[in-house]
């Protein structure tokens, strides 16, 4: 077995290790495809927070489309990011398929977040975490 | 409050019990949700075990595409389940967006499933559980 | 290939048909499994739902210990039922911990939920299924 | 509302960043929560890539074990990861439990890769994964 040299560990590290030892060779740009699963699960944990620091806010209710959009929003990013995660056998119209529902998902979520961007930095956060998986899914399907 | 009635339980009947003490109304018709939110929990399951039945047969490698596709319909249909579930503050464009992308997924998984489904009985139930998510999804779309 | 008899579909009846279609056999007992199963999907979906029901009501900031718990809820159950779904190379003392850990999140979600239960029919039911899946949880354990 | 000083983002940034922003106060020790919170998503996403390289290698026959227990590892971590990222409501208890299951899942998969280490690169970064996140898990069960 040919020596991979890895990295330090930690998220990114991981991720980057697990894609280089590997047996299947990525269909995607190999930094492409780190920088999605990275942008996928930062998301899918920013909209999980924020959904969660949206409803300790002292007037939920203000806040309800940010909330839902939070919640849908990070359940496709996980999907997304495990999906981006696998390269044996892949479907390549599924997983654009997937990519590109992510990207309309997080620009939607990442618009509600900015409206409030101003007096809440969680959801400052959460809109640039949104607009980074938005982004990369682009990059990804543009490829 | 108005007294609702509810069913006897069990996974169809909560899911119909949530849905009529929902504050919000539903968006798409209520008996179309219903059967899609179900068929999407349905397909999940039967693809998180088709994969796992997969990996336990005896030459799982000549099952890699299939274990491949359950892996990602089940993360995309378990998605499409939760965000079918809410209905507080639904973005339209989202969720139809979501769905499209199951569809696609789930088409693609029968096909794939339908392969094997004289020699698997598991692919062969794995199969009718993707088409009729697909189907599902098709429907609600088209509502 | 033994045919196997398989039912007429929809969540519990595809649930039934994977379990009996499966290469390996449960460790636990089949009925006490499907009923396993069935329990935490329909808790995870029922917590989903109620979680965002919630948030739809008038006065939300009411009902944060609730919503809290009802993601928490769904999270584990979800993983429960996954990973009760697979029975290839299963570890025992890993499912235990996981079906532990789950029955003590449903009783909590289930005591949160009962506090509204007079004041909202979806925490009413969602105590239902809460407790439907920790008395499932909880066979399974003593099998 | 007071400043917060964020970071440059990426994954580990902004959950630090989330985390900071929060109007909740964390129970825990705030490095030790970012610490797990990033062990635990690391984890996922290793045990997902793991998995699906596993079926990619010549023979996955013999990687069953493995396959079912990064399968069941993803999910767990995934649920944990979530839950330790909402900071509202609290229940101690639940927490607690979740993060027991989850060094117990995480220390047997760790074992299982580790006996593949020296034959699969992927098994030994998912391994060092694994440990990582039991070890983290355990320190905030200490805390």
């Amino acid at each position: 077995m040919a020596q991979v040299t890895t990295t330090n560990g930690g998220f990114l590290g991981h991720v980057q290790d697990m894609l280089n030892t590997h047996p299947g060779k990525p269909t995607y740009d190999r930094a492409l495809l780190l920088e999605c699963i990275e942008a996928c699960f930062d998301c899918a944990q920013a909209c999980v927070s924020c959904a969660d620091a949206c409803i300790g806010e002292r007037d939920p209710a203000k806040l309800t489309a940010c909330i839902r959009l939070n919640n849908d929003c990070a359940d496709i990013c996980e999907a997304t990011g495990k999906i981006q995660s696998r390269q044996t056998a892949l479907d390549r119209n599924v997983v654009r398929a997937v990519i590109a529902a992510c990207a309309t998902i997080c620009a939607s979520c990442a618009e509600e977040c900015e409206r409030h961007a101003s007096q809440f930095e969680h959801c400052r956060v959460c809109a640039e975490a949104c607009r980074a998986c938005e982004r990369s899914c682009k990059k990804v399907l543009a490829a």
